[in-house]
């Protein structure tokens, strides 16, 4: 894998590339008094993709540059997981997920019903991780990373991209961090046009820690939004990415988001999962204080839990 | 009441009234294989408006273009209740909601956490609406309809003008039915234009029933739509615009509304209730069958339903 970080041909290139494939997700200006926040923001409702996260778009830019081969593999029990079974039924090609034994049973599920197949192996996403990898040498597969990948983030750039074609005033842009994918696209995008503030719960700070210390590192994982921002360490492409157009790095807490997507769902009827109200939450706890008059955009980026606890 | 339908002028108006006090909802192309339904469709999800409806549009209308006086009065343990609420909750006026005590616990408990004052009266909507007359000619306040009223049915045609400049070239629009309020407002707009759908329960069919009389005429109502769809007879003006514009009546069972609300969770994310789902029922019911090509148009109208048992 490179550590370079997409640049903005890339992912013009990755959105010619899966135009059609993947859905316009709307935007929604809110704000002001009484509404989710004391200050206009723009929603970027990527929550509404197909699979019910930006996954898509980075796992269709990986597969479609290599040519679709017969069979994928991946590792995730989650998001990127349904994401890359999704592809692989839309193309007519297989897929192998690996997938940690802890990973939620709604999510197994939801891989299986779009027909791949599902290993359990091990109890951590290492674990799934290394024996995909393993599974991709041996049987020439093409291995589809969650977000180590420059094709992986340049898809995920697609969302700051379509976010410039419906809001292109915006100054400020707050993204949810988990392994650095979608951070990364989007700051590879408006890098010195925009200011990127990346929201990562204190439970999963990944790109926070890797800014620390100037490299990536692992960190402990502990969040109430770990099924979707729990990685153990940031990507390279999406850590070179985010250094290049010097991303603002906060942290949220756990009650933070569990509010928020409480806020959500009963000011706006938007059914985030904890990942997905993650960037939101930085505004809602007062961690990113725009300035008045500030164009702020907030990306919600996946809707993958139970909706039963709303 | 007059039983005049509202024209492009009123809506006009009434867009004019409400402007910054309501949301832009966005909508979302979807379909194709394997999507919601096989051919494309254009969402209108005006299930995120304040209040989860697009009840507070007419509700504003009402209100403004009387002058906002201090007192308001609507009968609805429903979403329009929530709507007078809302609107006299942000115009610092005072709402009495007259509620039925058969109305669910968390619409009641939704219309006091906006600060109005809930009466209790009756088992039927009916015994609600005559005590909330009484109160409003007691009192002198203003009474607020639900949907027989020609400013409440422009207000909420401001849906229809917004679609329209969201999506110019759509050709039909389905919209689920109740009173008639939202489909009155619509078809105004978009008399002679567009075909206009309207979808209702089998067990909620008030204007199908009227367009068959030809006139508002009383139904049986037992439809899992019925908290938002279930009047029992449809109102004048709503009435009135949809006669004028020829809008096309259908049918659907409970068992479609069900599987649609289920669809637009599972494969975008959207918690829609039962009546914000009815539009779409007729598509995936099959009951209306667009033309290859045919660009159609479905608003998803309301949210306001527990998620837990999507």
């Amino acid at each position: 894998m490179t550590d370079q970080p997409p640049i903005a041909d890339d992912i013009e290139h990755a959105a010619e590339r899966i135009h059609g494939r993947v859905r316009v997700t709307p935007i929604i200006d809110t704000g002001g008094a009484d509404d989710l926040v004391d200050a206009p923001v723009v929603l970027k409702l990527e929550l509404l993709q197909h699979t019910g996260s930006f996954k898509v778009r980075g796992a269709y830019n990986r597969v479609l540059s290599a040519g679709s081969p017969p069979l994928l593999v991946a590792a995730s029990g989650g998001n990127h997981g349904l994401a890359v079974a999704y592809v692989a039924h839309r193309l007519g090609l297989r897929a192998e997920i690996f997938v940690p034994t802890t990973a939620p049973a709604v999510k197994i599920g939801g891989i299986r019903l779009l027909d791949a197949d599902v290993t359990l192996v091990g109890t951590s996403y290492a674990e799934a991780l290394a024996a995909s990898l393993e599974r991709a040498q041996r049987s020439g597969a093409l291995m589809v990373p969650a977000y180590d990948c420059a094709e992986v983030v340049a898809g995920q750039g697609t969302v700051g991209r379509e976010l410039e074609q419906q809001a292109p005033a915006v100054e400020t842009i707050l993204v949810a961090t988990g392994g650095g994918g979608l951070i990364g696209g989007i700051a590879a995008w408006w890098s010195g046009r925009a200011r990127i503030v990346s929201v990562e719960p204190y439970g999963a700070p990944t790109l926070h820690a890797a800014l620390a210390a100037g490299e990536p590192v692992d960190v402990e994982v502990d969040s109430v939004a770990a099924d979707s921002l729990g990685a153990r360490r940031v990507g390279g492409p999406g850590f070179a990415a985010a250094v290049q157009a010097g991303v603002v790095p906060v942290l949220v807490s756990d009650d933070d988001i569990r509010r928020t997507r409480r806020l959500l769902w009963t000011r706006l009827r938007i059914a985030a999962e904890p990942g997905g109200a993650t960037a939101l939450a930085g505004l809602v706890s007062g961690v990113y204080r725009p300035e008045p008059g500030e164009r702020v955009a907030v990306v919600v980026c996946g809707g993958n839990a139970s909706p039963a606890d709303l």
